[in-house]
């Protein structure tokens, strides 16, 4: 499927975030260990505040590992919010539009999974999709229609509801297409202040999804490790996939939760599916 | 906007259809004299008829003059009918998927203008495709929506008519829209046995559109053109701008009108928009 | 490194070669066994002789299980020769100059492998060029290097002697450099009439390399398997890794040998390096 | 040709440098009005200064006008001093290691012209290169070749001289090979810290080269004009065709000529190839 990180906390160079780590992003583009598919080159994606009110975005079609542009731009761009994704394309096209973030507004998403029978849901899908909005879907992935429904559905205002409803949606079109467990994975979505990344899918067993602990306690206990000494106490990190071997230093995040991430305070709630009014 | 042509007779090796020519597609893809930008540097395609099915498709986003595939497949295959086209984007990304020509089945699509009023219409046309179509849909142009339209209102039985359905469709939903003139351009379609070639424009000024004439003519001609004694009788082409200077060789097909060309036979009717029932 | 594979016998789509066997080149792209990397997925290349003088050749940077325009053209195209090659780069950058198969005239050359210290050798490497061909060199490969001395050395004449006498001058370069085991590989070269692959490494111990046994005695032992039935008598492949787990359709070409293939004629001989004239 | 500007000031968002101005460098890139060429669609690049001691790079193979990661990287990154490049390519690859501007550690390089003759004498020169260097050149360009000629003739020492030494190289090295007017265009360089700029032809007849003039006395004249408010007193620009119509804005810089900015501070010279030593 895909692989992803979602960074908070001081300036942070890109570099450090995606290239620095044992086992960063950019290895995991062609080493993935915990993914569904080991190789993730089907493009990649990073999304970044500065100091304008839209974040920056910077989306290839080449697999990361290569791509000297990339390399250049994290070495030379600082943020103290990031998005970064590696593709692996089940079906749809590789091209720019279908990768990962998407961006609306301040509002970055990004998704590792997918929707199963989505080519049989997709009209369904597409109709609920605010009108107004609809004429802004840029690709064809299943990732960027679930980013348009929870925009429908009142992202801006309340996420965690509005991924609610976006899920559940799928999950009822699905039941009328005969379609068992449709929805799988992990999502992260950002306005620039608060991340909120959830961990579901219909059949119980979602994508692996962690999230990084306290980083004070951290640093008291690797005194020597300069990387960890630079952030601040409240930088904050949700991945895919751990980001090398320190003990401790992730937690996995439950089966059907969403984590929300504001400052240094984490906040885990429960995640269920909202079946759209008058079905349940 | 865009440059196209379409070649059917005896078969033809593709560089001497793209490459040959005075005023070759390759050499309008930088300096197009007809066309409303001179330059049609944003992709390009060819489908190309063989033993298969379906025809081959080679489209790319780069520039038509830079590709070194494109000059190495028009220097090895051949082809009784090709469709050709380089493309000026506005406004839709530059990515394979948004490339002319678009293929479904035996069926090529392509098309040089615009809709007008796209972004606020979109849904409403998307909404008319066929349901059983509509996830086919792989790109975000308005030339792709009105294949879809056409497919949708029965291109693979009546081509005229399924066009004049697609275009009257876009009239009336522009007209609801508030939009004065919806759509201007030249279309092209064909199952790999006849092509059909629209000029129409809903102020009446469209795009130049023209087709060659009776190639035994000019054989008898220009008794030294070596490139056109190698085609056979019922070779014809239709192109958005002439290839060349030769006197007598084109002839402009007429505003809202159809051209047809089967073998050496062509059939030039009139064009109309066709309102959806019960509107008119 | 990469894989590859050499087909010469009656004509055949590229599509059976590339794409049908179980474990085909396209297959490799992504998850390569024998491989020293599993992924191979920094560009591709596909070489062909059709009607021309001059093969067709087509190259990209995309990994080669991404590309549309390979499948099109591989599912429209017939020959009776391909080379195919998959791409994992070693420090060289990921563009079209630097996919195999090379191309000069009517010969084509692919390589998997590497030289050991190719950095510090390239100027002496690249002085021992014939002066008339060096500004021909478009890349910055040790793989292109290699058949450019071997054009140097009479390729065109000679050439299990030519890529003896380039292979020996890297050896020498080497020994002058002070690097010990330089060279390492299998490579493939071809006229457009008989196919010669070369395994060696200076230390012994090279990339495993296969070619396809009699295909007479495939057909009588396996009479229900349709794709061997297809293929002439004379059909042969060397391949990177064997496509596919039919027991004794492949035979490993022993270390340090050349195996010339003409029709359906295999010749194996030891394959030393010659090192330059007044050295030995 | 090509064409660049070279901005060095207070630091500037890319995006008022590359895409604000009425007749801005991505103008250019479709429709130059004083070039060799009106289209510039065979790749782009960026560099700029940042924290780091060497500049951030961006090159892409794609036309400027079309490319959306350029756009987001324009609106996100500013820097105080610039160079950037818009290509029309004449004969060598369209790839990212033959677009400008080039890098080699601090410094950064770019041009607008050609080497006439440039295939039969590339050899000559690249013996010429520095053998330390000779293995980092990673394209085909004239340009590059320039770039590590001048490298090799100490251009981080003393930049005019350098640069005419490799262009009295080039000139003598022409003459053996009976070329007339072999070198022709633009070049700029820089540390990071000044900017030089030269004009110059073998036959007297450059390509167009500009500077900005006293940027307060622009302030004083046009007192409405924001943008220019914005710049420090100190910020110049050096150009191959001028960015909009302001009156006064833009000083020729002369045939045969070097200038070099360094603050605000201009100093023009005379520029002359230097002959390889032993040859006047």
């Amino acid at each position: 499927m895909c692989r992803w990180l979602a960074y908070s906390g001081s300036p942070v160079l890109l570099e450090d975030l995606l290239y620095k780590p044992e086992h960063s992003l950019i290895v995991q583009s062609m080493h993935s260990t915990m993914g569904a598919e080991a190789t993730n080159g089907d493009g990649f994606g990073v999304g970044w505040y500065g100091d304008r009110e839209t974040p920056g975005l910077f989306r290839s079609i080449e697999p990361a590992w290569n791509d000297r542009n990339l390399r250049d731009l994290a070495a030379h761009v600082s943020s103290p919010r990031v998005f970064a994704h590696i593709r692996a394309a089940i079906g749809s096209p590789v091209q720019q539009t279908n990768c990962h973030p998407f961006r609306q507004g301040r509002w970055l998403w990004m998704h590792n999974g997918f929707i199963d029978g989505f080519h049989a849901m997709k009209r369904d899908l597409a109709l609920a999709v605010d009108p107004e909005r609809y004429a802004d879907i840029e690709g064809t992935t299943d990732s960027e229609m679930l980013f348009f429904l929870a925009l429908t559905f009142g992202l801006e205002d309340d996420p965690p509801q509005a991924v609610s409803r976006a899920v559940g949606l799928v999950e009822e079109t699905a039941r009328r297409h005969g379609i068992g467990f449709p929805i799988q994975g992990t999502l992260a979505t950002t306005d620039g202040e608060t991340t909120w990344a959830f961990r579901y899918s219909s059949e119980g067993r979602s994508r692996s999804l962690f999230h990084s602990t306290d980083v004070s306690m951290l640093k008291h206990q690797y005194p020597e490790n300069a990387a960890l000494h630079e952030l601040s106490d409240d930088a904050r990190m949700v991945v895919s996939e751990p980001l090398g071997e320190l003990r401790g230093a992730w937690r996995e995040v439950p089966e059907a939760s969403c984590v929300a991430i504001r400052g240094g305070e984490e906040e885990l709630t429960p995640f269920k599916p909202l079946l759209p009014a008058g079905i349940r």
